[in-house]
C-alpha cells in the first residue's frame, strides 16, 4: 500500500488527538484512502513528558527542522499555536513545497493573506478546517458545499467557553464571575480568559469566515466587538421574560457593496436553533441566496473532535497527492488575485433591534423623559417592561425597539444617561429575531 | 476562460432551479472555479411549456441522446427522477465516460450498486449530494468531513412533508387527516402522499446514508419502517406532557458487527436539536467516534436549495476536470471492492425505550394486569400517566419504559391486547432520549 508521509509540529492536546486518531482508525482510513498516512516525525520542545498516545520514541524530535528538511515528508501538521515560531514553520514548509494542515485561527486571521499567497506561489495546499468550529465542517461548507451561493448572512456561536458560561448563567441563575471561576476550576476556561470572553477568539474565526465568504481580509480590530463580561443575571432574566436567550454571536451580512460584521452578546428567540446550542458547543447559521438556511453544529474544541477535522484535512490533501495534483480547491476557494478587499460597513450604520435596560429613579415622568429622547432620535419602541421593583435602589425600565440605526441609538443613550432621573449607564443588548435572514 | 460543457436531462422544478442558479451566480461561480460551466443542451419530453428560467430555445431537445452522444459534454445532470428511463440514461452517460450529477434518491437506493460499479469501471464521477437532504451537505460530510470517523449513529429527519404535517399537528392541534388535506392544497404534499408519509422516501435516503457509513447496500424492504398516518393528536399531547415531541426519524446505529436501521415516529426530548426542526426542514445528527455530535440542518427540498446542491456537485466535478483527474473521492468514498455487505440487526433484537398508550376499561386491577404482563416480559416501567379521563369510552393509560427489547415488547403487547379489560390495539411509539449517542 502506498505511503504518504506527514510530520507533526506541536505535540500538545490536539497533536496527541491526531496521533491517537490515526492509530485508532488506521484500517478504516486506509480503506477509504487506498493508501497509508504515516506520521514520520513529531517535533515539540518537550519530548520528555509522556502523552496519552502510543508513539515510538524514535520519531520524536526537539527540532522542527528535522521535519521541514525531510524530503520524504509531504504534509506538515502545524499545531504549535500562536504567531511565532508557528508562522515561520508554516512559511518554511510551504517554501519546501510541503502541504500544511493547521488549526491555528489566530495566525490565519492575522497572517492568512501572507500564508495563502505563499501557498499559491509554491502550488501547495493549506488545510485549516480545524481552525474554525473544531469538528464542524465550516471551511468545506463555504469552499465547496455552498460554493454556488452568495452568502447573505452568517450567525455563529464560535467560542465554546463563553457559550458554556452563558448557558450556566441562564440555566442556574449564577453570576458571571461565579460561573467563570467554576469554569476555570473545571478547565473549561483559561487562567486568563480574555481571549474567550472578550470575543477575540470569536473575531479570529469570524475573520476567516469573512475571508472565505466576502473577500480578502479584515483587520481584527476593525470588527466591532463586545464580550460577555458585562452580562448581568438580571438581563438574562428580562431576556427570558421577552422570549429570548442571550448568546455571544458573531454576525456577518452582505449589505450591498459593504459587509456588516460584528461580535456581541445578542438576544435570540427561544425557538431559534442557535438558542438551543448549549454548553461548549459551537454552531453556524449560514443563509445562501440559493441554499436558504444551512445550520451546522458540533464540538468547537476538544482533543478528538478537533483531531477529526485535522485528519480529514490530511486525508483531503492525501487524496490530491495520490492523484498527482494540488490546489484543486485553492486555500480561499479561488485564485488569490481575484480576491477583493472587504469593505466593512461602519458600526454606526448598522440597523438592528435593541434591548435597553435603563436604571431610573422611581419618579413620575421618567418613562416619558426616556421615550421622548428615543422618539427624537427616530427609535421606535416595540415593548416595555416596568414593574416598579427596585434593583440597587433604582428601578429597571426595560425596552425593546424596532429596527433602529446604531448611530441614533448611541446618540440617544448618551442623552438619556445624562438625564437627572437616570442612575447608571444604560445596558444595551442587540436583538436578532429574523432567523438569520 | 476555459469552458466545461454540461447537459441537463429533465427540465422540471429542480432542473429549472439549476438553470436559474447557473445564470444568477455566473460571475461568482466563474471566479471560484476559474472556468465557465456551459449548459449546452437540455432534454425533456416537454420542451414547449415555458419555464421560469431564461433559456435559449435552441438548446432544448426532446431526445436525451442528443446529450448522451455529444462528445463535448463531459457532465450529464440527471433530473428525470424515477427508475426508468433515468437509470438507462445514467448508465449510458457513464459508458460514454461522462460524469453524472443526480438528485435521484429512489434510483440510487435501489440501483446504486450497479451505478457506482459502472462509474468505477469507466473511471467517472457520480455527484449525488442533492439526493439526500437537499441543500444539506450530508454526502460530503460522510465522504470527506467525517472520513476519519467510525459513524456510531445517525438520527435524521429526512422527509419534509411528514415533518411539516407533524409540526402542524403539534403546533395547531389538528388531526392528521386535516393537516394532510391542507398540505396537499398548499402543494406541500403530493396527491398520493404514500411515499412521504409512510417513510418510503425516508428509507431511500437512509439506504444511501447507510451505504456511505456502513457498507454496500441494504434492501429497502429489510428496513423496519412505520409511517406517521397512525399518529393521533392524543399521543402528541401525552408526548408533550412527558417532555417529548414526535418526529418521523430515520435511525441507524453501529451495534458490534451489525447495524441497526429503522424508520418510525419517535419521541425526542424538547431540548434535543432535532425536536426544534420544524416545518419542511430536514436535519441529520451524526455521532462519530472522534467528532462526537455533528448536526446539519437545512432545506431538504425545494427548487433553489436543491439546485444549490446540484451545482455544488457540478463545480466539484469541474474542479476535477480542470486538474485532469476523476474519482479523487470515489462515489462511495472507497474502492468498490473494499465495500462490505451490511448486516442489518433484526428489528426484534433492537433495544430502546417505549411509550405505550393502552386503551383500557375503567375497572379496578387493570393497571396491575397490564404491568404484570410487562414485568413478566422483562419490561420495566419508567413513568405512568393515568388520569381517569375517558376517550371514546375507554380510559387511556400511558406508560414509558426503560430500555427494553423489541421482541419482548411485541410479545407483551400481544398478550395485553388479548386481555378482557383492554379495548383497542395498544399504541406504541419508540423514544430516543440519549441525544443520539
Amino acid at each position: 500500500m502506498k505511503k504518504i508521509y506527514a510530520g507533526l509540529i506541536g505535540f500538545g492536546n490536539i497533536g496527541t488527538g491526531v496521533v491517537r486518531l490515526l492509530d485508532m482508525n488506521r484500517g478504516l482510513i486506509e480503506d477509504r484512502l487506498g493508501a497509508s498516512i504515516v506520521l514520520k516525525k513529531i517535533a515539540d520542545i518537550d519530548i520528555e513528558t509522556p502523552r496519552d498516545a502510543a508513539v515510538d520514541k524514535s520519531i520524536l524530535t526537539a527540532d522542527a527542522a528535522d521535519i521541514l528538511k525531510d524530503p520524504e515528508i509531504s504534509i506538515v501538521i502545524e499545531l504549535v499555536g500562536g504567531y511565532q515560531p508557528a508562522l515561520s514553520f508554516m512559511l518554511e514548509a510551504i517554501k519546501a513545497k510541503k502541504h500544511v494542515v493547521t488549526a491555528n485561527k489566530a495566525l490565519l486571521a492575522t497572517y492568512g493573506d501572507e500564508v495563502f499567497r505563499a501557498a499559491e506561489r509554491e502550488d501547495v495546499d493549506i488545510g485549516f478546517e480545524a481552525s474554525v468550529g473544531g469538528t464542524i465542517p465550516v471551511i468545506k461548507a463555504l469552499k465547496e458545499c455552498l460554493v454556488a451561493n452568495r452568502i447573505k448572512s452568517v450567525l455563529g456561536i464560535m467560542n465554546g467557553t463563553s457559550n458554556y458560561i452563558l448557558t450556566k448563567m441562564s440555566d442556574e441563575g449564577q453570576a458571571f464571575a461565579e460561573v467563570l471561576k467554576e469554569a476555570q476550576r473545571l478547565g473549561f476556561a483559561e487562567a486568563d480568559p480574555t481571549f474567550d470572553i472578550e470575543g477575540i477568539d470569536t473575531a479570529h474565526k469570524l475573520a476567516i469566515v469573512l475571508s472565505l465568504s466576502y473577500g480578502k481580509k479584515v483587520e481584527i480590530d476593525s470588527i466591532c466587538r463586545e464580550g460577555i463580561s458585562g452580562i448581568a443575571q438580571k438581563d438574562i432574566e428580562f431576556a427570558k421574560e421577552l422570549g429570548y436567550k442571550i448568546k455571544l454571536l458573531a454576525i456577518a451580512r452582505e449589505r450591498g457593496e459593504e459587509v456588516e460584521a460584528r461580535i456581541h452578546p445578542t438576544m435570540i428567540p427561544f425557538n431559534h436553533l442557535l438558542a438551543n446550542v448549549n454548553g461548549n458547543f459551537n454552531a453556524f447559521h449560514f443563509v445562501g441566496d440559493a441554499s436558504d438556511s444551512v445550520f451546522l453544529y458540533g464540538q468547537g474544541s476538544g482533543m478528538m473532535p478537533t483531531a477529526s477535522a485535522v485528519v480529514s484535512d490530511l486525508i483531503d490533501i492525501a487524496r490530491n497527492i495520490l492523484k498527482g495534483i494540488s490546489r484543486r480547491v485553492p486555500a480561499r476557494a479561488r485564485s488569490e488575485e481575484t480576491i477583493e478587499d472587504i469593505r466593512l460597513m461602519p458600526m454606526e450604520e448598522i440597523v438592528t433591534k435593541y434591548y435597553f435596560r435603563f436604571s431610573a429613579v422611581d419618579r413620575p415622568g421618567v418613562l416619558s423623559n426616556i421615550s421622548g429622547v428615543l422618539g427624537a432620535n427616530d427609535i421606535s419602541i416595540a415593548a416595555v417592561i416596568q414593574k416598579g421593583r427596585r434593583l440597587d435602589g433604582a428601578v429597571p425600565i426595560v425596552m425593546t425597539t424596532h429596527e433602529s440605526r446604531e448611530k441614533n441609538v448611541r446618540k440617544a443613550l448618551k442623552e438619556i444617561d445624562r438625564l437627572d432621573v437616570v442612575r447608571d449607564k444604560t445596558v444595551l443588548i442587540r436583538i436578532e429575531d429574523e432567523n438569520g435572514q
